[in-house]
C-alpha cells in the first residue's frame, strides 16, 4: 500500500477509544493552550484587517469565530480562528520539526464544529488525527522542509486541517485521497513572512485550504494518487531529503502529542531561559525593580545575536530582545502578553531595567540555559543558572499552568466565561456538542 | 532599489498610452482565447463539483462566472473562471517557461470587473501588467521551479493576478508590495495533480488567492518586505537557482506577451504537430476516412514515449494518444473539444485509424515535427514532414483562426452572442465598461 494510502486508511479506521488515555489528555492540554492563544489574539489588529478585508465576501454567517462577536461562513472563520491563535507566536510548538501544529487544525475544526453538531469526542478525536498527520508529515520532511525557507505551520498545516475535516465529513477512501491531495497543492507559506502579520496567515491560511480541500473531495474533485509521494509530490517537490517511512510508522501507536510543548512566554522561544531565570532570581531573593542595579546575562552566542536589541518602542521587537525579557523577568516576575506591548516596551521601571543589563554570548552556555547575576543596590549579588527553561520537554507547564496561562489572555470575555471555557477544554470529551465550549469563547456567547 | 520594489514602482506607475500597440493587439488575442477556454470549460463536470461543494459558502453573488448561469462572490468566481479556462488544456502557453499566464490573471479580472465597473482600457491595462509579471517572475525562476515539480501557471500566475487586482484597486507602494507578498506565501500547485481535476484548480485557486491578497493588502494586512528576492522569499524557496535581473530588465521596453502561443488543439502540445500534419494530408488529397488503409508516423522519441496509447476508452486519454490524434486528423479533419470527448474516442471511424497507425520514434524528428505516410486502400502513398506545428511562434494562428477557436467552445452561449463576445474583446479597450464583454459570456446576460 501506498504512503498516502496507509495514511488515509489510518484516518478513516482509528477509533476514538484506541487512543492512549495521555494523548487525550494531552490533545485536551493543546486544545486549552490554544483556544486561549486565539482569545488572546481575537483583538489583534490582523483580525480587523481580515475582517474589513474580507467580510463582504463571507458566505452566511453559520459559523463563530472564536473571541469576537461577528460572524462568517466556516471558511472565513477558519482564516480568523487561525490568525488570532498564531499571530502572538504563543502557540505550541514540536521541539521535533518546530511546527505549531494546533493552530491550522484545531482553526478549521473549530469552525465546523460551530455550523455543524460534532460531539466533543469526535472532534477531540479528529484534533488528534489532523495533529498527528501534521507531525509525520513535519517529521518525515524535517529538517530540508524547514530549511528551505518554508513555513511548515501553513505548509505541513494544510494537511492536518483537510484531514481532520475529511474525518468529521465521513469521507470514504478515495475522497480522503482527494483531500489530502487538494492539501498538497495548496501547501504554501514562506518564512520571509516572519516579523509581519504574513506569519499568522499561514495557520489562518492551511485551516481555510484545508477545510476547503475536504469540502472539495467530499464532492469528488479529483486529484493526483500519490501527493505525498510521487516524484512531483509534496516530500519531494518542498524537501531535498526526506524519509517517507516517518509518516507511516507507528501509527496508531506512537502520538507526537506525547512530545507538544507549550510556550510560557509569547516571544522568540530563545529568550525564554532568560525570563523564567529571571522570574526566578526575583521570586528567591523577594526583589523589586528598583533594587536592581546591574544584570549579567551569559547566554548562547546564537542567542545574543539574534536578540541583541536593547534600544526598542514597540512591542514586537520586545518579543526578539534579551534586555527585555531580563527587564520583565526581573521588572515585573511574568511575561504575559502585557509584557509585550508597546507600552510594556515604553514603561521607564522596564526601560531602566534593559539599559542596566549586558548580555555576554559564550560558547559554554547553551541555547536552552542561561547564567543571570544581578548586582542590587546594597552590593549583594544574587543570580542563579538555569539548565532547563520552563515549558521544554524536561519541564512542561502543569496543567494548573496552562490554566494561569489561559486566564492571562482572556480579556475579550468575561473571567466566569472563561472559568467555563477551561472546564470545558478539559471536560471536551464529554460534551454533546462543541458549541457549548464554543460559546463560551465567544462574546455574546452565540456559538 | 530592491526586484520588489522595481517591479512595484512599474506596476503602479505604467501609463496604458506607453505600451506598444502590437502588445496591446496581443492582450487581446489573449483575451479572446481564454474567454473562449472560459465558455468551453464552463460545463465541465469540474465546475458543477466546485459550485456543489461551495457554493453554499459564497458571499453575496455580487459577479458572474464566465459560461454560466450561477453568481456568486467575485472571489469563488474567479476560482470558477479559472477552472474552466484551464480544463481542456486549451488555453495560452509561453514556451519559454510553460506558463498559462492568461488563466489566473483574466480569471480574477474578469470576477472584480463583473463586480466593479472597469473601463475596458484599465482592464487591459491591467491584464498586461499581470501578465508580463508572471512571465518575468516564470523567466526567472525557470527552468529549476518548474523542473521542481511546481506547476508554475499556478505557484507564478498568483503574482499576476494580485497585482492585477491592485493596480484596479489603485494600491500604494507598501500595499502593493504586501499584495506581492500575500501571493508569494500562497504560491503553490505541484505537477502531481496533472492528469486530473487538480491541474485545472491550479489558475482558479492562484486567482482567488491573487485577489485575496490584493483585498488584504488594501486593509494593511503586512508581510515582509521582500518577499521575491529574501534568502526565504518566493525565488529562493522554490527555486534551486535563479536570475532575478529577468524580472526587472527591459521592464515597460519588452513584453512577453510577445512570445505567447496559442493551442490549435485542446490536448498535449507534444501531438499537435500530428493533428496538424493530417489534417494537411487530408485537405490537400480530399481524403475521407474510409479510404484509409494504413498511417505510419515518425515523431520525436520522446512523443512517442509520452502518447503511445492506442487502447483508449476515455476522452482524457485522448489528449495523449498519438494515435488518436492521427485519427481525428484524417478521419475529421480538425481537432476541437468535440474531438477529444468519451464519445469521440468512441467513434468506430476514428478507432479504425488509431489502429491502422503505428508510430516510430525517431531521433532525426524534433518534438515540433512529424513525418506522415498514408497509404490509401487505392495504393497511392501520400503524406507530408511538418517542419513548424500550427501555434507555434513560428506558425501562430491568425486572429481569424484564434475566432474560430473561439466559436468552437461556446455551445454555452447562442451564435449572435458568441459574435458580440469576439467583438467586444477585439473592441476591449474602448468599452466604458467591462460588463458588456462579461455579458455576452452569461448565459442570460447577467454581468
Amino acid at each position: 500500500m501506498t504512503v498516502t494510502g496507509r495514511l488515509v486508511e489510518y484516518v478513516r479506521g482509528s477509533r476514538f477509544e484506541d487512543i492512549p488515555a495521555d494523548v487525550r489528555h494531552e490533545a485536551k492540554r493543546a486544545l486549552l493552550n490554544i483556544v486561549g492563544c486565539a482569545l488572546g489574539g481575537a483583538d489583534h489588529p490582523a483580525m480587523d484587517i481580515t475582517m474589513a478585508a474580507l467580510g463582504a465576501y463571507a458566505g452566511p454567517p453559520t459559523a463563530a469565530v472564536l473571541g469576537r462577536r461577528e460572524r462568517f461562513d466556516p471558511l472565513l472563520a477558519s482564516l480568523l480562528n487561525g490568525i488570532s491563535s498564531h499571530v502572538h507566536d504563543y502557540d505550541d510548538t514540536m521541539p521535533g520539526n518546530y511546527i505549531h501544529a494546533s493552530s491550522p487544525v484545531a482553526s478549521a475544526l473549530f469552525a465546523y464544529a460551530s455550523q455543524n453538531r460534532v460531539s466533543g469526542a469526535d472532534f477531540l478525536h479528529a484534533f488528534i488525527l489532523g495533529f498527528e498527520v501534521v507531525a509525520r508529515i513535519g517529521n518525515a520532511t524535517y529538517p530540508a522542509h524547514y530549511e528551505a525557507g518554508w513555513h511548515s505551520t501553513g505548509s505541513i498545516g494544510v494537511f492536518g486541517a483537510a484531514v481532520a475535516v475529511g474525518r468529521l465529513l465521513g469521507l470514504d477512501a478515495e475522497r480522503m485521497t482527494y483531500a489530502i491531495g487538494l492539501a498538497a497543492t495548496q501547501a504554501a507559506g514562506i518564512r520571509e513572512m516572519f516579523g509581519s502579520m504574513g506569519k499568522s496567515f499561514h495557520p489562518g491560511r492551511s485551516a481555510q485550504s484545508g477545510y476547503m480541500a475536504a469540502l472539495l473531495a467530499e464532492k469528488g474533485f479529483t486529484t493526483g494518487r500519490l501527493p505525498l509521494e510521487a516524484p512531483r509530490g509534496f516530500a519531494a517537490v518542498t524537501a531535498a531529503s526526506y524519509d517517507l517511512a516517518r509518516i507511516v510508522d507507528g501509527l496508531g501507536q506512537d502520538f507526537d502529542l506525547r512530545v507538544n510543548t507549550y510556550k510560557p512566554f509569547p516571544c522568540g522561544i530563545v529568550i525564554h531561559p532568560t525570563i523564567d531565570a529571571c522570574i526566578q532570581v526575583r521570586e528567591r531573593n523577594g526583589l523589586t525593580a528598583d533594587q536592581v542595579e546591574a544584570v549579567e546575562l551569559r547566554v548562547a552566542p546564537l542567542v545574543k545575536d539574534l536578540c541583541d536589541k536593547k534600544a526598542i518602542s514597540v512591542g514586537l521587537e520586545g518579543k526578539f530582545s534579551i534586555y527585555h525579557a531580563a527587564a520583565i523577568g526581573l521588572g515585573r516576575g511574568k511575561g504575559g502578553l502585557a509584557e509585550f506591548t508597546d507600552e510594556a516596551v515604553a514603561d521607564r521601571a522596564l526601560q531602566r531595567l534593559r539599559e542596566a543589563t549586558t548580555a555576554i554570548g559564550d560558547p559554554a552556555v547553551g541555547e536552552d540555559n542561561v547564567v543571570v547575576s544581578v548586582r542590587l543596590k546594597d552590593g549583594r549579588t544574587v543570580g542563579m543558572k538555569l539548565e532547563q527553561s520552563l515549558g521544554n520537554l524536561a519541564r512542561p507547564l502543569s496543567d494548573a499552568q496552562l490554566e494561569a496561562k489561559f486566564r492571562d489572555q482572556t480579556t475579550v470575555i468575561p473571567p466566569a466565561e472563561t472559568e467555563a471555557a477551561i472546564a470545558a477544554c478539559w471536560g471536551v470529551a464529554e460534551l454533546d456538542d462543541v458549541r457549548t465550549l464554543i460559546g463560551h469563547c465567544v462574546p455574546g456567547g452565540r456559538a
